[in-house]
Formats: structure tokens, sequence, C-alpha cells
């Protein structure tokens, strides 16, 4: 099917997916670029496809529509070559019995969300818990950022009080990251069965969240300098794999 | 001395200091905000204060200008609130007897190189070579990813091959990230005296300079996923920092 019109009542409600609510309403998405929506269509999540005159779709599987060039431009807000972007389902996910999990508290950045759930997968976390106060997995950012790892881990936006509290009945050891009250990372021996937290860019974990934690764990420096969240839950990460 | 007029000539030089030719035939560049002007002050770099009316100036110590909003408005690219901004000028640095150093090759995301630069201060290294295709150092939003570290570190950009080979002669070791033909990380014990490059975040380092180097390194992970650079280098960072 081909559209040409940016009035088409198709495109005004894909245009619509760039805003969360809409997002969280229509529990769809929008992926830009082949990369992400061939990983869509391996997790069985691409519902449409929009393709640019002239360019070849990646899969008939699903409704493929041609559309223009500028149609594909008021659906990406970044500059962007790409020439196919397809509408993905959200997954939906309960949380199970993980033993290796990540809880970010308020990290409110989307390149640094992106950039955390990839450090995730690469270190063999089995999911990814984030506070109501986190910036959306599906902004355009996000994704982009996470270069399609989105579609390989289960993550649940959630009151991270209860979740937490499930965990610690469930005997998971709680790590958090934190500058003061913390022992060195290297005085830790991680334990199997194990949550990490870490916190806002700005003013890191919060105090109730911290209660819960059975340890307070700090990366040792030369320089009183914060690490980027990102870089720092990378650090942890590897260190808690390396010693498994 | 107070400037209304977006047409006055200074304000005409200052906005041109966010292109990098006019940076670099001036050897001048902008920070926005209290905290970066005041390690641009402490570094004995500021040159110029730009203040919004109604706002305390930092310091009275170099010439102070009173502008609008409006002309400040012009001279930062991001969404800020900041009322004041530094002209600063360009440290210069000479190639010294450094004996812990980061390499970076080709790395071209600015959030990346001020996440790199905040790292290698946490852990200690000297200095920062940049190949000349790296992203520029005075860009606004690497500025900004470094809050302030950037005045903390001598930053050269230079010929790599060429610097490579000097901190060879002075027998330093030569680590890089590479993904073929590595070794894991933890099989390595860190030389004291010791450089480690990291490359671009698409191609990684360039074949002439693996070519130069002693070790190339890779960091363990369990799913075969690429990290992003700055993460990696925050990992290498800590490993070598802790091997010490």
């Amino acid at each position: 099917m081909e559209i040409t019109s940016v009035h088409n009542p198709r495109v005004k409600a894909w245009v619509k997916l760039k805003e969360k609510k809409h997002r969280d309403s229509t529990r769809k998405f929008l992926v830009a670029g082949e990369h992400l929506i061939q990983e869509a269509l391996k997790a069985d999540l691409l519902c449409e496809l929009l393709v640019c005159k002239g360019s070849e779709p990646i899969t008939e599987g699903v409704p493929v529509y041609e559309v223009t060039k500028e149609i594909l431009r008021k659906l990406t807000s970044l500059t962007s070559s790409e020439n196919q972007i397809g509408v993905c389902e959200m997954p939906q996910y309960q949380q199970h019995m993980w033993e290796r999990i990540i809880v970010l508290d308020g990290v409110q950045d989307p390149g640094n969300l992106g950039t955390i759930i990839r450090n995730a997968i690469a270190f063999d976390y089995q999911a990814l818990l984030l506070s109501n106060d986190c910036a959306d997995i599906y902004n355009e950012k996000v994704i982009r950022a996470t270069q399609g790892a989105l579609f390989h881990l289960p993550i649940l936006r959630c009151e991270l009080m209860k979740s937490l509290v499930e965990l610690k009945k469930a005997q998971v050891t709680i790590y958090a990251t934190a500058l003061r009250e913390s022992v060195p990372m290297q005085s830790i021996r991680p334990e199997p069965k194990h949550a990490l937290i870490f916190g806002n860019e700005g003013t890191g974990i919060k105090n109730e969240i911290l209660q819960l934690c059975d340890y307070r764990i700090k990366i040792e420096m030369a320089a009183f300098e914060s690490l980027n969240v990102a870089v720092a839950s990378g650090i942890c990460m590897y260190y808690f794999y390396q010693s498994q």
C-alpha cells in the first residue's frame, strides 16, 4: 500500500508514537533503520513496516507501506538517513525468578539508559528493573543507543521498593553503588544471586532504596571524580561478571 | 561594560567561537555555567566573563561584560538556563615524559570523548593523546560531558603514529583494545608505564596503529556485544588502576 500524504490518518497515528503517552496507550513504538528492524523482527515484535519508495522492504511478513521521504522524516526526530521504519509492539514481561538483575533508580539520560542496557547484556544479566522516574526505554534516543539490545533483555518498569522486597524474599543479595558509607568494590565477593542498583545522574540512589540494600559499594578511584553512570555500571557489571 | 545589541562586534566574535575553525584560529573557547567558569578560573584560563543582567559575576579578575539573555542564548547551542558564560584560552601542552597515558584514535562522539576525559582523571592518567580525526574537545557538548575535567588533564591533538613511536622509545608499553587477535584482559599484568588506546565507535583502532601496539586486549563478555567506547575505556582503566 502506498501513502503519499502526511495528512493520511495512519501517518498521523505513527507521528503520535513519538510521544510517550501515545506509545503507552497503544503499546506501540517506532524503530528506524534496517538493523533495528531486523532485531524487532527476530524478537517477533514487528507489526508494520514503512519503506521509502525505491527501497527493498526487509520483510514481507508484516503489512508494508510505501511512503515518501517527507513522511519518514516526520517520524524520526534525529538527523537520520534511514529509509525504513518499523512499527513495533512493546513486549510484556512479568517479574520472574531472575538471579542476576540490574536495577535503575531514576536514570534520566536516554543515552545512559541505552548504554546500560547494552552493558547488562554483555555481562549476562537476565533483566532490568526501572523505577517509574527513569527515562522511557521506547524513546528514540534510547533505542538508538541500545543498538537493538533492547530486544534481548526483559525490561520492566515497576515500583522499585516493592520489587526489591520481593527480590530479598527470594534470597537475592542487593548491592547499591554509593559514594558515602560504602566499601571498596574489590573487598566484595559478589553473590551469584544478586541485584545491582545504579542511581540518578545527579542525586544517586534514593535514600529509601539505599536502606533496603545489603551492601553499599564504591568504585575505587584516584581522584574524587564522579563517573558517568553508564561507565560506573559497566565497571561494576564487569567486576561482578569476572568474580563469578 | 554593558552590551545589549547582538550586532555588537564583540558579540559577533564570541558567536564565531561556536565553530571549530574560529576556536582554532583564535585559540579561544566558551564555557557555560558557574561550575565550568570556576574551573576555568582555577586553571588560569578564563579571559572574559559575560554575565546576564542581575546575575552576580563569579569573579572581577577578568573583564566582565553585562549582556542580555538574548546574547547569552546566541552563544550556547544547548538548551541552557545558564546566566554566565566564560571566554577561555586554550591551554598549550607539549608531549612530556608521561607514564600513564590514554590514547584515542578517531573517537567522534562528543559525549563519549567528554566521558573518557572524566574516566582518565578518575583513574589517574596523566595525559590524553588524540588523533586528528577525534571530535574537538572544545565542542560545547564535550565540555559539558567533562564537567570541568577538561581543565585537569593535559590533552594533545597529535600525529598518533609519531607519538606512539616516541612512547615506545621511552619504554612505555602500549595496549590496544581489539576484538580480533586479542587476549582476555584478566590475563594481562599491566606495566606501570603504559598507554591504553581506544578506537573509533564504528571501526575501532586503525590497522597501522594496531601494528605498533605491544598487546591487544579484549574485555571478557558473556554475549558477543560491543560495548560503548566510553564504557570500555572505563572498564580497562579501572582494571589497570587496580592492578598497579
